[in-house]
């Protein structure tokens, strides 16, 4: 089906900082040729020697052979990498036997081409689940052309080339001063549904020429994950292919970062927040069908892991997100997803604005109520929901999108 | 909003039994009429002295005041009950301190009215959630004129005056033999969206003229509906007035049922599940939007809790939901979702069936699949999705229904 391009797609894809260290090309599987849509379906990333990595997974128990291919390979090379392959069109997600026999192809094919250890490579696949694979070779057939084409990244064209039911190419890029030195940072992204905490990015990839010890990468890339990626929903459902990656190849220069202590951790940390944040937004603003985008502001919660939990049970709420498509601001249902929770709450404390509307106060509707007010937000395509339990001390912030006519066409169509 | 029916609708309410015991009475106050619909919207159950009665309610902690009154009354009144009110219009959850004094004025009402005790009252309101009450009386002022109008009930009528999104009245009835007795039991149900486990009523009541002993017949309930409205799933959110009660009023003559032991304890909550199995399915079907149903089986899980939770992630899963709802047999959603799921899983013994139809197996697509098998199983209006998770023998059923565009259609405009 044709896809309406979301209303929040930019006007362009943003440029992003020269990373130095790597080259990349993207190729034509003719996955999506053979449909009669004129565009590229895998990419290749090589990476200098010496390039160290971190990488956060779906928590899904059903996850695909690449994530299990990566979690193992990120044991066994001890968090150095010198390829990335990334494929759209199969997920290669419970293929049984054959999925492992197409892992060991695409490496095998990458230890040839480029003279290196195959747990330094890092794969990836998606599409729809349990396609069964005709030839285990699909993707490494394609590895020896790629390998030849290598340069300069062209990173729109490889935004491209693992879209899904995404409607916009999402890119975000960083250059910051870390103890003098200028670190550049580019990332890429890919996802629209199946979107939902733990985790939530569908693929995505940040390279940068930071020099950062694997153990301290992996830490940053953690937290970094939680604040973003974790804490954005489009429908709660959770992907078996969900990938965040890192890689840092050293080229910029600088003294390698080796202790949580070096103050350039902290610098690191934050444009690589940065970066995440962006790419994740993009993300939840491409929500399948998504035409209004909430920030879910949860405080005075007995927890931060309690305000996340009430949070979650906002952004996922169906009656919440249908409401919002329909710019009802239909408030009760907020008191209805926190009272679902089974957080700590008391009701009489509870309040709720809507950006700084307050419609609900003490446990009741707010005595200044003004509908007209509440409408006037939930008409707007980006806007804030905040409830103050009362309780404690404990806040999260989430991002949701609306569900409207769109997810529901979207979703019915995916396969055809 | 005009409502379309449900395709599931029954051509005419079921005619059910005369249950002895017990008197009713519907009214207006003018909740609809005033939005120009002709329709009842309370009606008050008045039962002989000596019914017992137990219930089961919403776990949300943000209760309706209602349901918070019904739970204190249960305790205090040791499961005796005189009467039953109910009112859709407005939910009276977070309404506040004024939503106890609706209930004050209310149970004034009744006890004034009937000459009966204030903890043998029993009350449930439906409706949009924190809409402030102008006149704590509003449901009171009504009973004395309920009071004169007792009769035999007429089940529709009282079935269709606590409608709100559903589109068609629910009851079911049974005539049991018990231990020589002629048993007698009527149910009303109302409910189509905020349907959830957890519990997913809505407002459901049954009637009979059993004689049961409060703890058992509470006993009863519980075990019926963890297998009955505990298992229906709609949008996966939780009302804050989710209220199941049963109401025995022992006037079939039978010697009171006083012991787990006892043979008829069986027989009775055999003709309670019957009642219950009916209404959720009416209220499943009657989903927001619903065109279609689907049986959710578990089987080979850990344990039944395990097999539960498997089954509750299938059916909450917008992405499955829209395909179903799309006819769309895309069955890789069933494997995402049992992932989701946090269970026990190998994904290398896990099989899954379309009715009849296998399209999964040892942890892959099944040998011998058949698009157009799978494809038609999804374009019924009424299928079976099972899953061998081939690990113990635990199992679990769960019903739900699909996602569709009329679902997003009536939550957008539910309040207006």
């Amino acid at each position: 089906m044709k896809l309406t391009p979301s209303p929040f797609a930019p006007e362009a894809f943003p440029q992003l900082p020269e990373v130095q260290g790597l080259r990349a090309a993207t190729g034509s599987r003719g996955f999506y040729a053979r449909r009669g849509v004129e565009r590229d379906d895998v990419f290749l990333f090589v990476f200098d020697d010496g390039t160290t990595c971190g990488g956060v997974f779906t928590r899904s128990l059903t996850a695909s052979a690449d994530v299990r291919w990566c979690r193992e390979a990120l044991q066994a090379g001890g968090g150095q990498a010198r390829a990335l392959v990334v494929n759209s069109g199969n997920s290669n997600a419970f293929t049984g036997p054959k999925g492992v026999l197409k892992n060991d192809a695409t490496l095998a094919a990458l230890t040839t081409a480029l003279g290196v250890n195959r747990e330094e490579c890092f794969l990836a696949a998606t599409g729809v689940i349990g396609e069964p694979l005709s030839d285990p070779n699909y993707v490494g057939a394609f590895v020896p052309d790629l390998a030849r084409k290598l340069s300069v990244p062209d990173w729109e064209r490889a935004a491209r080339a693992f879209m899904t039911t995404d409607t916009y190419p999402k890119g975000a890029g960083q250059v910051a001063d870390i103890g003098g030195a200028e670190v550049r940072l580019a990332g890429i992204a890919k996802g629209s549904g199946m979107i939902a905490p733990n985790m939530a990015t569908m693929l995505a990839y940040v390279f940068t020429d930071a020099a950062v010890a694997p153990a301290l990468l992996q830490d940053a890339l953690r937290t970094v994950a939680d604040l973003t990626f974790n804490s954005i929903t489009v429908d709660g459902d959770t992907s078996t292919s969900d990938t965040l990656m890192v890689f840092a190849t050293g080229a910029c220069g600088m003294a390698p970062i080796t202790s949580r202590d070096d103050q350039r951790f902290i610098a690191f940390s934050d444009a690589l927040l940065a970066v995440c944040h962006d790419l994740a937004m993009q993300v939840v603003k491409d929500g399948e069908g998504a035409s209004k985008v909430a920030t879910i502001q949860i405080a005075g919660a007995a927890s931060d892991a309690s305000a996340r939990a009430v949070a979650v049970s906002i952004a996922n709420s169906p009656l919440i997100k249908t409401a919002m498509a329909a710019g009802d601001a239909n408030w009760g249902r907020i008191v209805m997803a926190v009272g679902k929770s089974y957080q700590p709450v008391d009701i009489d404390k509870l309040a709720i604005w809507f950006d700084d509307v307050q419609v609900a106060k003490d446990g009741a509707r707010a005595p200044d109520y003004d509908e007209a007010a509440a409408s006037a937000v939930f008409a707007k395509p980006e806007f804030r929901i905040r409830v103050d339990l009362g309780l404690g001390s404990g806040g999260a912030t989430v991002w949701t999108c609306d569900l409207t006519h769109g997810y529901v066409d979207i979703n019915g169509a995916y396969r055809t």
